[in-house]
């Protein structure tokens, strides 16, 4: 049996994203161990009840010490954060990455910080669009990165070996990479996940409680990301602040504009913006 | 086995909601025989080979001629003129009644031209909010309506045994039946439905194609009904356009307020945004 390409894992932040990176990792024989860092002592026993770790801890410089991955999967506001601390425990060597939905502030964070400059120890910032309805680390999947796109997002700063090495980790989870920078990540998924998420929030609350009875399938796909917890999610809209902004006036204008057709009952109007819609909805598929 | 309540049923319109309706009247043996109207001689035999109606012709006089039952499931535009011309042939104590997801327009057009005044013959509006994904004769399902709410929208003009045999009829097909004004009903749907609609398509059509290789389940549910047919959804929006465009503009004002929240960086207030829609989501279940 071959040596697993990683002594020593350290996912930091066990939720749905960071208990699948642990179980992929585990259940393809990766890594030959495991080690979940959680908030508070008191989630220690949770996390290992779940199955998805070796090893869980509240002492992120213990299970640091020495790794040679460090995975950071808390919310975004606290992964820069997380990740230099990292750095200053891990092998010489480590590679450290994240998982966070937002990345240029993250990346400008943490290049700004970082203990050294030599071309081992390293950061590459990370994004697997996978994910579902459910959080925590008893929803953690194997399976989860499969046929999922992971974005990564080097900066001038990022060695290319550490790309490399990126790209070997997020693809050895089963997930296909794509490479573009952290500013052009941000502007691209403020538009196909914060805009989207804020819509149905604001469909959904601008449904008064008495129309529900009448809710079908319909309102229940449209405003089904917007059960997410609001306490990630203020912190990944005010990560990208203005290009969700951007998005969200310029979606603003196109409602107007079917509002503005319906003033004056000018069906043709309506047709084709209808169509643009369905025309971009059908490139995605299901 | 006791005789089914309906001797002869014609239904207008053979798509997902008409051939439902075929479906379960047969299989529940409440119909003796179902005849499917089309819209030309050239889909007669797409419909029979569905096997959703016992005959199918494109004759709408021949097919509601001694119907004691007519349910007209064509597109919104038509359905007025279609229950009054099957009125002029149905059985003198023919009950008609419709599936159009608008309801105002198409209940005081009817009762303006409705043939007769007394208490046999008459017309109850109603709106099953049953569908899906899928379209046409194929999709259809005999249990399309079971768990459903069927909505009835009588009128000054209905009288109450019409309104008590329509709620017999969508009950017997497994509906949960709810009664309302037709004005009432289209307020509800507007924002239940038709801004939600509004909103996927606006979201779709605001994402440029290149970002589409970032878009995940969110944007997917997000924006899945606008999948939905431009032509069938332009006569939808204009029948109920006024109630539609106030909430897309109450939608737009609350997507300026996550705006303008961004700009300012005010996370307690976005927080507050999110929570509103998240207590609403929640509030139907997924």
């Amino acid at each position: 049996m071959p040596k697993p390409p990683y002594r020593r894992v350290a996912v930091i932040g066990v939720g749905l994203i960071g208990g699948s990176v642990a179980l992929a990792l585990r259940q393809r024989g990766l890594a030959k161990r495991v080690i979940g860092v959680v908030r508070s002592a008191d989630r220690v026993q949770r996390v290992l009840d779940c199955g998805v770790v070796d090893e869980a801890t509240a002492d992120l410089e213990s299970a640091c010490g020495g790794a040679d991955l460090v995975v950071v999967t808390t919310p975004v506001d606290s992964i820069a954060r997380m990740a230099v601390e990292a750095a200053q425990h891990a092998a010489p060597d480590a590679l450290v990455t994240d998982g966070g939905s937002t990345k240029a502030a993250i990346v400008a964070a943490i290049d700004a910080h970082w203990p050294t400059d030599g071309d081992g120890l390293a950061f590459v910032g990370a994004h697997p669009l996978a994910g579902g309805h459910l959080s925590g680390p008893d929803a953690a999947r194997a399976d989860l990165f499969e046929a999922a796109v992971t974005v990564l997002t080097p900066s001038a700063a990022t060695p290319a070996a550490a790309l490399r090495r990126a790209r070997q980790f997020w693809e050895g989870l089963g997930s296909t990479v794509v490479e573009m920078s952290p500013e052009r990540h941000d502007q691209l998924v403020a538009l196909t996940s914060h805009v989207p998420h804020v819509a149905a929030a604001a469909v959904a609350a601008t449904t008064p409680a008495e129309a529900l009875a009448l809710a079908a399938t319909g309102w229940a796909d449209t405003t089904r990301v917007a059960a997410g917890s609001p306490e990630l999610w203020r912190e990944i809209l005010l990560a990208n602040a203005a290009p969700i902004a951007d998005g969200l006036r310029r979606l603003g204008q196109e409602l107007e504009a079917y509002a503005a057709a319906l003033d004056a009952g000018d069906g043709d109007a309506i047709q084709r913006l209808l169509e643009e819609g369905r025309q971009r909805r059908d490139a995605l598929g299901s």
